[in-house]
């Protein structure tokens, strides 16, 4: 990892009016150092960029970090750090250091130390992708799409959804995937209409619609699609529900620019799904950013703070849920350019059989 | 779920002095309530005994809750329970809940309600199973022995160490497994003096030592083993370190029985690699419990505190690592009972050639 990211850091650690900064989420460890062991974090001072590991990953960090200083600490790196730490103002990551953790941190820090919350200072960072991540980013996306497309070539008809997502997973985990990149999501008929639907030992019959949701995990960093496809002919109500939603995600694409509102992003496709009168049935936020987390900043929903910017990348995913009956749900990955959204997902978006 | 879980807990928070107990570990909310969703907390006062949970979980929760009052909150739970705290010392989680949680808590609650740390307080209770959560090991043990027994059908030499991880995993998935309890491990040659080795893609030779460490969830509950196999002949070094971790192993597991002491069950085994010169060679402790969480109390390991009872459910695992040489790893699982160790896994342990 070139030294840009901890750079940018230390520079809104300034602004921020700290002193230094404690930085222990695995992920913005991993982002700001390249690091991959589980158990590491980052001390940021005037003078300093430490990275502190156990014995385990000593070596594997020397490996890995450039532009940190490698230490060598016990388990507990908590308490290390604590020792470390300069006098004045040190942020931590209040959402993800315990109480526990932080009385620990408390008790060890030399007086003149004042710990201060500054959760999400990493991540805000990390909403911006350079070239490399979005390219890694695509790579997991294009592993997923054709693993769905090798999925799709036995049919859905006739398989349970649990087998289908076991037969998808183990292709994204054959083709090199870490790991999908969430459990994947495979819904028919009725079943559809839960935007979280667990796969059911229940088998997929033909003629009705199934919504999958499924992502890879490559190199760290994480893939997000869902298709809502059909097993033969379907109802006119099937097909309008699914053109409305269809629309309302191009629509929606197509208003993602630097600069535009992440609530005002939402509002264009919800606008579309309240005119054609299922406004109550869109009970979900347009998207989310992924990168190294499949859920990250930054947030496209109703009274969403905030613009997108150049080189972000999200999910634009509207769904219409109708109880008892049917759902659709259709999600697309984008980079958001000085052009618009450059669309990552490959897999075809019409209306398909399959 | 009965309501004995909850009465024992409610025991425990007299007995602490508290007046009622928060609590957030998922895996904690199940074992009291039977909930499986994912986002619940539990509020125990005298008189009162609430899951709470948001609007996608409640009539789930409705199913599969019986001793609990289920209730309708907002997505925030920590914020409901907040304003639902009773006067006087409320514990919480504190190992569990974050500094800003911590936060949200306290400044929602009452004046008169006093946080309390109160971390571990549930899962010292987890840590003695009764008969249906022993049943559930079982069964999740029986499962990943069947899937290693038909992995092992086709060898394992020729093919890579992910490869094998790989087949493995997808088989206890496709016997019914929610998930491989943790990521599998397979290593081969000098790689097995890695205590926590990735699988990579390289080919295990015939002729060579293999530690697979693997184990499946099943209905919630875990399971863990670890054996060391050959692919064919290996030197008098492997056999002989082989023996040794085996017979270690073995008084090891002879020494379980409530009452032991968790450092000298430890003891038992590391006295027996010491005595054969290999006493640095064993870097990690003997064993953990195993439930809901594949790591949970007790700790079996030098300096661990407290005794073996009755419904603990451990690993014993033991092992030799000679750096660039060889590693050598025998795990099994057990429940301590009046007449000693019951094990769980029916997987051979003698040494195998596959």
């Amino acid at each position: 990892m070139s030294a840009v990211r901890a750079d940018r850091l230390a520079e809104a650690v300034g602004e921020r009016g700290l002193d230094a900064l404690i930085v222990t989420s695995p992920f913005d460890v991993r982002w700001l150092t390249g690091f991959t062991g589980t158990n590491g974090a980052c001390l940021v001072t005037p003078d300093d960029r430490l990275l502190l590991t156990d014995f385990r990953y000593v070596e594997q960090a020397q490996g890995q970090v450039a532009s940190f200083d490698v230490v060598r600490a016990g388990r507990d790196l908590i308490g290390d750090v604590a020792g470390r730490l300069p006098h004045g103002q040190v942020g931590f990551d209040d959402v993800d250091v315990s109480v526990r953790a932080h009385g620990h941190l408390a008790e060890r820090a030399a007086t003149g130390v004042e710990l201060v919350p500054a959760g999400g200072l990493v991540e805000r960072l990390r909403a911006i992708k350079d070239a490399g991540e979005q390219r890694r980013i695509a790579a997991a996306a294009d592993l997923a799409t054709g693993a769905f497309e090798r999925v799709l070539e036995d049919g859905l008809a006739g398989r349970t959804e649990r087998a289908v997502a076991l037969d998808l997973e183990h292709r994204m985990r054959l083709a090199g995937a870490e790991d999908p990149s969430f459990p994947s999501i495979v819904a028919h008929g009725d079943h559809g209409a839960l935007p979280h639907a667990e796969p059911r030992d229940v088998e997929i019959p033909a003629g009705t619609l199934v919504t999958v949701d499924w992502g890879a995990r490559l190199d760290g960093y994480c893939s997000d699609c869902t298709r809502t496809v059909a097993t033969g002919e379907v109802g006119e109500r099937e097909r309008s529900v699914h053109e409305l939603v269809l629309r309302a995600q191009r629509a929606a694409l197509a208003a993602v620019a630097p600069g535009a509102g992440c609530a005002a992003v939402d509002a264009v496709a919800r606008q579309i799904i309240e005119d054609a009168g299922y406004g109550e049935r869109f009970g979900h936020g347009l998207g989310h950013g992924v990168g190294l987390e499949v859920h990250e900043a930054p947030r496209l929903a109703k009274g969403a703070d905030g613009t997108l910017e150049e080189g972000n990348v999200v999910t634009v995913e509207p769904g219409v849920y109708l109880p008892g009956e049917l759902g659709v749900r259709i999600e697309d990955l984008a980079v958001v350019t000085g052009a618009g959204a450059r669309v990552l997902t490959s897999f075809v978006k019409d209306p398909i059989v399959v």
